[in-house]
Parts: structure tokens; sequence; C-alpha cells
């Protein structure tokens, strides 16, 4: 098969082995597998892979057809569509992920929408709701709105009845996520269009001071993005006067079982939505798996809407 | 009546007028109060009462009996032995209090310790279980854990089945606080002691970067005291490689209702057991009303197993 490979950080699209299924796998043949700020960091050095999971493949999540099962593989045939977050692995002709991590894709989804849609609807869907605990009627801060998990939470937190606004850099962008739900804003001065229930963190460390300003009484700050920096200064009096509270997650290095979880919770509480039209996965831009190089290119010059996808 | 005030930083006992219950209060005459933090904080000038309450006599916790009813009240009869957490005025011989922020004082109690309970083990209650959700089996570390709020917390987090570790800055208290029911660290080096599932921060900034390392994964940090400082510095790559979060309250700001809701929990899931013996406020020294400022410089000088108490 082919494959993405990171080689002394250069990105080199080469010939590799094709994987096999172990017991409770299935083997993909990948039709689409979305771009994330995980595999820049991967790509640097910043970010390795998970044991377990290819170490020079980058990839986080995948979609395509099932071509083969390893022993006791059951939840899907031969045939089936299906999209998945893995460790590592997914920007290749082929990928294997344990049937338990995989989830259907909805019948309206193209192969684009459904490669980009794993990572960031289940990062976006487990910050607001497993660990912020949004609720109907809270005003929700998204930072970022225009990236991929931006878009995912904005259209998220209004599918749940959550008051959404969004900081966006990009001038043009606005009306774009003004359209997905969100009050946009400026990322200098947000603090004013506060307070927040719900401040999701895209950005990093230089936002946090404000962010932690700008929460409501009992708030929440979901971190899940740092790319801006991770040293942050937290006022402590500040928090306490807020009763607030700051969380920090990655999906990457969980354990199989908890990856599980959150994948069925996104079949239960995401998935929905897609057959509904109450959410979709903005695509910015599709690229061949040999033009790598240039979808990584275009991820980092940001200025877009949604995704980045790869089509191996 | 007297009460003890701060005038220009001083501490003064002099006599004020005597308060009235207003709808739905209870006038208290006022057996023992405690000394906590956020009275010394008060008489710097750092932590002003909320409105509503008595801006310039100190004391958040009182226990007494009740000597008049608003009109409204009742929840409690003439000569009920109640105590309570008050945003303030409680270092006085007379106290108002809304009768639904009172619970009964538990039978085997006396004024000294009843006096000493309300603040500290709502406190440690609140924080280790509504905040960070303590559970049975999981590790705890509480940080100053010879102190009034550490010596609640370190009896509640054992009597729910948590194993308890605390950092005990002098070595003489060390014995005292692990027949409290922990086993007792310095306070350098303890993340060697760990990994924690709950840290109880009442230290204050310095310790956070190390809270942090200390956390397992899931963990939470409750920050609730901030004695040696409150500009820390938070790594958010360590706390979202540790799935990790970090929550601040304070009591004292909370609406009555708040307060209230935190008094049904305690009188559901503490006083209990207080009547089975499982935890007892340990008080280190009483005082008499007029001899408050020597009270407020045994607390200040630390080194003490639990309350400080003043006896009007």
């Amino acid at each position: 098969m082919r494959a993405v490979t990171v080689q002394d950080g250069d990105l080199v699209v080469e010939e590799r082995p094709d994987p096999a299924p172990g017991a409770g796998e299935i083997l993909v043949r990948v039709r689409a597998a979305g771009v994330n700020g995980a595999d820049i960091l991967q790509r640097k050095g910043g970010y390795p892979a998970p044991p377990g999971s290819p170490p020079d493949i980058p990839g986080l999540e995948l979609a395509g057809e099932v071509i083969a099962r390893g022993p006791g593989a059951e939840r899907f045939a031969e045939g089936d569509r299906v999209m998945a977050i893995v460790g590592g692995g997914g920007q290749a002709q082929l990928a294997v992920v344990h049937e338990r991590g995989a989830s259907p894709v909805p019948e309206g989804l193209d192969w684009p929408e459904a490669g980009g849609l794993p990572e960031v609807f289940t990062t976006a869907h487990d910050a607001l709701f497993t660990q912020a605990g949004l609720k109907a009627g809270e005003r929700l801060l998204v930072h970022g709105g225009a990236g991929g998990v931006g878009t995912a939470a904005i259209q998220l937190g209004r599918a749940a009845g959550a008051r959404v606004t969004a900081t966006v850099r990009n001038d043009a962008l606005r009306g774009a996520v003004s359209e997905l739900g969100a009050r946009v804003v400026a990322p200098e001065g947000f603090v004013e269009h506060g307070p927040f229930d719900v401040v999701l963190e895209l950005v990093g460390a230089p936002n946090l001071p404000d962010d932690v300003k700008a929460l409501a009484t009992g708030g929440r700050v979901a971190v899940i993005g740092v790319g801006a920096g991770f040293k942050a200064e937290l006022n402590l009096v500040a928090l306490m006067g807020k009763r607030g509270r700051i969380h920090g997650s990655t999906l990457r290095a969980r354990p199989l079982e908890e990856k599980a979880a959150a994948a069925r919770l996104v079949e239960r509480h995401v998935l929905p939505l897609f057959d509904a039209g109450a959410v979709r996965v903005p695509v910015a831009e599709t690229f061949a798996l040999d033009d790598a190089a240039a979808a990584y290119e275009r991820f980092t010059a940001g200025g877009k809407l949604g995704k980045i996808v790869l089509l191996p």
C-alpha cells in the first residue's frame, strides 16, 4: 500500500507492507483521511504515536470500506462503510482498526465528509458534553470557530440548545461560521462578549487568563488545543471566585475501551444529528494522498473553513 | 451585644446593636465561632464580606441556641442547638442566620466542636465530593492536612473509602494527623508519593505545577486555599495528558439557595458520620471573644491540629 510517512520531519509518500487485521480488528480500504493539528505536531517530532499504532504513518481518522475481518470481528461485514479514530496510520491506502473503535458512516455523507468527521466531532462532543457538561440554555464560547473542531463544536452546541459565540481570526470566514449557528466575534477582547458557561479553548495558553475572566459563575474551560503555547498563567483567586473549572484532554492517548465508549456516544448523540440534517462536516479542500505535503501546508496556513482531507 | 470588629486592620471587641431576625431568619446566641483563613484575609482588607452580611464583623461559622425567630421561620424552635455558615458576623454574642442555612448540632458535640464544624466540613465535603467527585477506592492527597479543612477532608475521604495521603509541615503533628486516617508525607517531594485521583489544594499557587504532575489519569485538583500565593503556572499539555481538571471554589460568595443546598448535603452525608463516631472536630485551642486578637495570632502561627474557636 501507499502511505504518508514522516522521515526526519519530511513527509514522504511511499510503499509500505499491507497491514493485516488481528483479533477483533477490521482492515479498511481508506477512502478519506482528515488532517489534524496532531499530524502537524507529530511531523515536527512533538507528538509521537501511542504504543500499538504505526509510529511513522500519521493520520488520526479515516473512512472507507471494510475489506477483511480479523478473528472474532463481527460488528461489520465486508463492504460496509465505516469511519474511525485511530492512534495513527490513517493516512494510507489501508488501515487496521479495532471494530469497537469504528462507527457506521451515515447515509448522506460522502467520503471526504466521513473521513473528516470522527476526530473533530468526537473531540468536540467529548469536550463539550462529557467533560464540560454543556447544557441547553448555557452560553458557549468556541475559540477558533472556523477550524475543524471549532465548526463541529458550534454545530453541536447549537443542536443541544446552547447559545454559541465563536472567535474567528479570518474576517473572510465570519459569514460562513455565522451560518453554522454562532454569533461571531473577533479574538481580541472576547471577554466583553461574555460571560460564558463553557469556553472551548482550541488556541492555547495565551487565551487562558481571559478565558477565566470571561467565565460565568460555575463556568468551565475545556482545553483541547495549545497551538499558540502551553505555559499558561492561572489566577487561582479568579478561578475560585468564579467557582470555575479547567479541563484538559486529548483523545489520542486513551485506551481502546475509552475510545470505544466515546465512539458509542458519538453514534448515539451525534450521528442522528447528521441524519436529521442538523449538523454537517465543512470540508475546506481535498488532496490526493501523494499531495500530502501540500495538504499539510494548506492546514498550517489556516484561514480555511473546516477540514482538509486526503483521498487515498 | 459584644462583637469582634475590624477597624483599619485592627481587631477591636466592642458593643454593637443587637441584630433582629428578618423573614425566615433566626436569632442565635452564639456559643462558639471558629476562626478561618478568610477572617485573616478580611482583616487585611483582602476579602470583603458579601452583600447582606455585616461588613466589619468577621466570622464565617457559628454554633449556639435559637433565642428568637423572624416571620415565617419554622425549621427550629427557641432553645434548639444550631450551627451555620454565615457570610460574616459570626464572631459576636448574637448573630442572625437564615433558617435554611442552619443545621441541628449533633448530640455528641460540645460547643467548641460545633462552632468549628460548619465551615471546614462543608468546604471539605463540597470540594471533595460535589466538585471533585471523589469515589471509594480513589487516592486522595490533602495539602495542609493538620489544619481545619485538612483534618475534615482526611476524615471525610477515609469515611468514603478513599486512600488518603496528607502533607504536614510540622513534624510534631504527623502522628495526630496519621491517627485521623492519612498516610502522612512531607510537603516537599509529594509527587513521588502519587499518583492521586484527587488533590485538595489548601496551600496555593506554588503547589500547582506539582499537583498536576502528581495527578493520575482523569485526576482532579480542587483549589480552595491560596495562602501561599494565587498566581500559578499551569502546563496545559501536562493537564491534557492527564486528562485532568482544576476546580476553584469558595463558599462565602454563594447565594442563599446554594448555601442551603450545601447545608442539606452536610446534614445528609456528614452529620451521620459524627453520630457514628467516624469523624470528629479537632479543636486546637479556644479563646474568649475578648481575646480575638490572640486567637487570630494563634491561627496565623500555624503548627496546630484543627480549629481555633472563639467562645463569646
